[in-house]
């Protein structure tokens, strides 16, 4: 049967098997916001049915669609079933689009030192006065010799050398051989950088040979399939096809990905030497395909830590097969690489005075380095930063409103890429719940002014106060051709405290165990995606991160990618990033004596110019 | 189409498409002797068609087959189609027995101490305040951390480690863990010794707990079906489809021998931790799929000489597949790592005088030690000593004459395994030769003597020398029940002078090279499987080797896979291997000035007491 699916005016029509409309929009690439991953728990995946026959809504469908909806034919992707051709509307609010694309990272100015290098060779051709092997005859001639070479490269060493006249360039690590090209390519020298987040996975392509990167793109983790966040994916995995599936779903993620960025680029896949990659303990395990199910109960051991080193090949990357693919250390079961990445490129250890970090994504990960010491934890802050469990939320994609105003005057939002806006994302939410504790709409406890309160409030804002299904809520954006009205609700609202209560509560606790104060604390740096349109003076209003000057805050962008990129251009990076792994001391919150006193203390905001929550 | 086939009073009965007889069977698995490879010039294949229709006989056939034979259903494998189903009887002397099973190899009798090593440890088990990852737990524990772990094992480890309540065995080689067990299973180590010749691959299974070989195997090498020698494999090599051919047969010939090992030792695969293989430099390339094809034209020049190192899976062997597959390193094109594991059994540097080293197989390889130097060269002595292109030649295998004496009184000969003779051996041939040369029916040059000199000598003898066919012969063994006349013709004796030749010229020249004289030759070694029932007196007598003291000459059996055997067992040897094919000079003949001169000289027998040839 023939599933039709409409979307932005655009018409895709593909075979189907039997299934529901998430599932068999999913088998054709595209992915619908479903952050319940299909359990009935979110209603986000409203499709509409314009042709073909459905069954009748269910009792899931009636809880979260009103019955003008379902008589407009508006339905949930999860419930419909494709049981004979169809065709599809598939809103913008429902379609997941790739994310943000990421910004340059930046790098040090000093020349590349990779640990892949290429040289440029002249062999004397061989003779019967010298009969040296190809290999043998091809390793003497190189500056530091003493390496090994793959199987694959010696089945066509012997032609190649012979075709090439013996002048050949090898691409070397520190222990294989891992190319022979013909003539001289030194020229061509590339590496890849991969940051895999739980829910976003951007990628940089570089030129070893000037350390610049030439392409930078950001992809949908397709994991998002088997749910939102690190624990369910860590469930999923608990069966052998549940592994394999995640396992091929990042593949799935990164081989398009690396065809994105070598086109960006135009670079050809043979002149990319080595891959660099952080992530999360979870993510890095899934990659390699190692159950990372004893991560998800106490005592949250990994299978590993260290740095690992395997070939493309062994990676299921569409590279080269001997391209080396490196995945830097991870410190503990939920503070990853991509931590360590992030003390890597800001190189916290060397900052005067002490130093805090905070890198923001499903996860919080927080560091804090200073009198010598260097302090990891991570929180399981939840989705509500990515916008997932709030109702119009989304990821900092196409359409996301990532900031807003309110004032008596009305409120203005922002929105990515300047189109309708269709939701919101973790910076707007920051900012929306900012800007309402300071016009007073929310109280320092979270909760919603009551309704006689609001009645004496100016009339643009008493006017987007209501009472919605889910108790009080209010409106960003109002109902225009199409779109329903965006709403922010009481519901929401706990979902970022108990978020941003996670986090603060982490910090506490580091500061704690550093035996420093708030106030001692010199730097504020704010890593992650949602770092990049995030206003400081909202993360500090909602008491994301602690009082101090705002000029002391800074957002460092995906400083975790960024320290993949310099680990692939520098050894010195790679090696500096295994020891920053070694060194720091992971902290436990889940039986830390102080975790949950902390954390219910900083549930509330901070009043005006006070430091109670 | 069902194939019947009537061997020794077995039958075998199996479905089988169109294609010679010859090809039929193999694709069956059954060998029949075809040293020309089905290209009509050996006429060795002979089978009896006893039902089903055949295709007339052809005029091939009738070159090689009696009209007699032809009357009672004789055909030639390699031109009989097979069409239809059919009942065939394939005799004795048409089947390719496998070869003569390995003596035991000699090893030193200290305690072994291989690459692999195991190692029995009680990890302490995680805990909230000790969150070392699996891996890294494991790695803490070894007495020599500092090793990888393969992709295949991290996988597994978790679930091990639990399951096992942290008490497990693991398996090192030096920078990798290779296999993780749990309990205790110290006791289980072992190690298999491979010697990969062009026509026998012979197999050694070791307890590396106790160095002590506890099984031993041989089989023919099944790449056999694509030519007799080195030079036919390294031609059928030169396209992909060639390679892939040869490069399968060869595993389909290892991984049977693996099962027949670890069936007699009663030894499960996956205690089998390292493989140590030696074979000629064309064998190794071919096992590990790299074309050889530059090793077939001058200068003669290998993809590799190194010794190389991978895992069974890269092999393709089934094994565990992280268990250590090393090949010894090859010295040049034609003198392989299987020549570096005579050097090695032999410890022919430290050996008073000069001594004198020859490895005779399909080729010749030729070691000679001594004032410091070690110096080596490949000879093309042909498969005569393998019992190929000799008109009843055939490998040391069931029902081979593997020796002769003839006197006055007559013809005696002993018979591998004690049946009724099928064929000559190699020694059988050296024998028969010999003893002719001895009673006078063969001259020092080679030649019958005349009818009229053959008609004064004993009627023992003279009643078996006659024309044949193809000139002169002399009948070893009188035609009985089902079987024909075994004879030696006069093509015969100069097959075996252009291998002998081809050998001592070798040996000439390196004594030249060294400066010394066949007088100061303190030693001769003959190695090979050949060497196994050859009679050193007869090697003398047809002028094989240097006329030296017969007490100075010992043989020494399969030193090649001995060789193997100790670089398993003992680390220091496999270095000892690596530093002596990086010291051995190789002495390419194809070139050399007084070859052909050298060579002429030596194909005629030497005279009684004399010395010219």
């Amino acid at each position: 049967m023939d599933v039709t699916i409409i979307q932005r005016n655009k018409k895709l029509v593909f075979k189907a098997g039997e299934g529901s409309v998430l599932a068999v929009a999913a088998s054709a690439g595209i992915l619908l916001n479903a952050e319940c991953n299909g359990s009935s728990k979110c209603g986000k995946c409203k499709v509409r049915l314009l042709g073909g026959a459905g069954s009748a809504p269910n009792a899931v469908e009636k809880q979260f669609l009103s019955q003008q909806e379902l008589d407009n034919g508006w339905r949930l992707a999860c419930q419909l079933a494709v049981r004979n051709s169809m065709v599809l509307e598939i809103p913008d609010q429902s379609h997941q689009a790739n994310p943000w694309k990421p910004a340059a990272a930046f790098l040090p100015s000093y020349p590349p030192d990779p640990a892949v290098r290429k040289e440029f060779v002249k062999l004397s051709p061989p003779g019967l006065v010298d009969q040296r092997a190809d290999y043998e005859r091809l390793r003497d001639s190189l500056m530091i010799p003493g390496r090994g070479i793959d199987r694959e490269l010696l089945v066509t060493l012997p032609t190649k050398l012979r075709e090439a006249g013996y002048s050949v360039t090898v691409a070397l690590t520190q222990d294989r051989i891992i190319a022979v090209e013909p003539g001289n390519t030194t020229a061509q020298s590339y590496g890849l950088a991969f940051d895999i987040g739980t829910t976003t996975v951007a990628g940089w392509l570089i030129d070893l040979n000037s350390g610049k990167i030439i392409a930078g793109q950001a992809k949908t983790n397709l994991q998002n399939l088997y749910g939102p966040d690190v624990i369910a994916r860590i469930n999923h995995a608990a069966t052998v096809e549940g592994l394999d599936n995640l396992h091929g779903r990042i593949l799935d993620t990164l081989n398009p990905l690396i065809g994105e960025l070598l086109k960006e680029g135009t670079v050809a896949y043979q002149h990319i030497y080595e891959a660099v990659i952080v992530g999360n303990t979870a993510m890095a395990h899934l990659f390699l395909g190692v159950p990372p199910v004893f991560l998800g109960r106490a005592p949250y051991v990994p299978a590993f830590s260290r740095e690992q080193v395997i070939t493309a090949k062994e990676a299921r990357l569409r590279l080269l097969p001997t391209c080396q693919v490196t995945i830097l250390p991870n410190i503990a079961g939920f503070v990853g690489s991509d931590t360590v990445g992030v003390m890597l490129a800001t190189d916290i250890e060397q900052r005067p005075g002490i130093c805090l970090a905070v890198d923001i994504g499903t996860n919080g990960e927080i560091v804090l380095a200073g009198r010598g010491r260097l302090l990891v934890c991570s929180t399981a802050a939840g989705p509500a930063f990515e916008g997932a469990r709030i109702k119009y939320g989304m990821r900092a994609a196409s359409g996301a409103i990532r900031n807003v105003s309110i004032n008596t005057d009305g409120v203005c939002v922002s929105v990515i890429d300047d189109i309708n806006p269709v939701g919101i994302c973790g910076s707007g939410i920051v900012d929306a719940v900012a800007e309402l504790l300071k016009v007073g709409v929310i109280e320092p406890s979270g909760r919603f002014v009551s309704t006689e309160v609001a009645q004496t409030m100016p009339k643009t804002l008493r006017e987007r106060v209501r009472r919605g299904s889910d108790g009080m809520e209010f409106i960003l954006v109002k109902a225009s051709s199409g779109i329903e009205d965006i709403v922010l609700t009481q519901q929401d609202i706990r979902e970022l405290q108990l978020a941003k209560g996670a986090i603060f509560a982490g910090i506490q606790i580091l500061l704690k165990e550093l035996g420093a104060s708030e106030e001692e604390i010199a730097e504020v740096l704010l890593a992650g995606a949602f770092g990049n349109f995030m206003k400081l003076e909202s993360a500090l209003t909602i008491g994301l991160i602690p009082r101090v000057d705002p000029t002391r805050i800074k957002g460092i962008g995906n400083a975790a990618g960024t320290g993949a990129c310099m680990a692939l251009c520098y050894q010195g990076m790679f090696r500096k990033a295994v020891g920053l792994a070694g060194r720091a001391e992971h902290i436990e919150l889940s039986d830390h004596p102080d975790f949950q006193d902390k954390f219910v203390e900083a549930l509330g905001f901070p009043t005006e110019g006070g430091d109670c929550r």
